[in-house]
């Protein structure tokens, strides 16, 4: 097949382009959150543009003071590495664990499509990202976490009762959330409350505390 | 049903979490273009996705300096207002021009679930975007152009042959993203004439020159 490439006038359009084309891929990969009428799994384009603009919106609940211009290109990078490794349930450690290998991989080969400069760029971006390692960063990942949040709400917990989610597991696998955002971490928190009340998670197993 | 909002502590957060679950909807406006791989047509969110990805790596290419934070944030919101008034595709002149007052009243009543600041604000940019009336509006709409342009070049055509559009028609309809990014436009030339001579566009009516 013709190739955009072979249009651009430099190689390094012709990288970007590259990329570009690469990267519709990402609208391909499922998550395991739904729309929140339930119609279908949301993929990962969606839930990226979801997250960054909520970012941009609720940048003023962050904890500390961010360059919105760098959590915006985050949260547009930061699943890309799910183009090559695919997309593992937040909750199960086990999986997790194994995908650090494969993200790696991944990044090396997709932000490798594009100029030297530019993949280094997404790359670092997508590392500080991962690691929480920057205000910005710290902030990023707790609307990466508020935004699964809301959709398990608005669907009666449909993916929280599909996998069997208990209130204390969104609580230890979210805790996070208050180093970027104390005032979305206490909203989260009266959600999950209410969310419990309601029967939207899973009851914890017999001889545990609610 | 119980809705998220109630769990907001101020009426400000609550009117944020409002819109973010308005906005979900976007992922369910499905537009004229196809995925690269012509699986399925895409839908508004994975656009607005690819469209701020595209924006954040070519702003190099701009025609004039442009505040990039600005440009993705045009990227992120500029189609809300298709939640309420629909795809119209881009060539359909006849149809545009009934779209501005559903858009206009969409905008008033999707921007209007934002508090007041914040809803004021992300209306004035979806005005200046649609108005092209400065340089980082321009070059938003070249990438908002030549983002389903590739798509269109992937797929040999896929759209261009639904709807009967000829290489004239692409060019007279896209024109401005010579205003955007001259050395984009350029590379869209050179493409449209390799897909003209691939067979990717519709014949001009006959007695008209190719």
């Amino acid at each position: 097949m013709s190739h955009p490439r072979q249009h651009a006038d430099t190689d390094r359009l012709a990288r970007q382009i590259d990329f570009a084309v690469e990267i519709d891929k990402l609208k391909q990969i499922v998550r395991q959150t739904y729309l929140m009428d339930r119609s279908r799994k949301e993929n990962d384009a969606e839930h990226s543009w979801h997250f960054a603009l909520l970012a941009s919106l609720l940048a003023e609940y962050a904890a500390e003071d961010v360059d919105v211009l760098r959590v915006l290109r985050m949260a547009l990078v930061h699943d890309l590495v799910e183009i090559d490794a695919g997309d593992v349930v937040v909750y199960d450690a086990a999986a997790r664990a194994g995908q650090a290998e494969l993200e790696q991989a991944a990044a090396e080969r997709i932000f490798g499509l594009l100029p030297d400069d530019q993949g280094a760029e997404l790359r670092t971006l997508w590392e500080e990202f991962e690691a929480r390692a920057t205000p910005e960063a710290r902030f990023a990942k707790a609307i990466d976490r508020v935004q699964p949040i809301l959709h398990n709400y608005a669907t009666q917990g449909a993916t929280w009762r599909d996998h069997g989610i208990t209130k204390q597991m969104v609580l230890a696998t979210n805790a996070h959330v208050a180093d970027g955002s104390p005032a979305l971490w206490a909203f989260v928190q009266r959600l999950l409350d209410d969310a419990a009340a309601r029967g939207y998670l899973a009851d914890p197993p017999e001889g545990e505390h609610a």
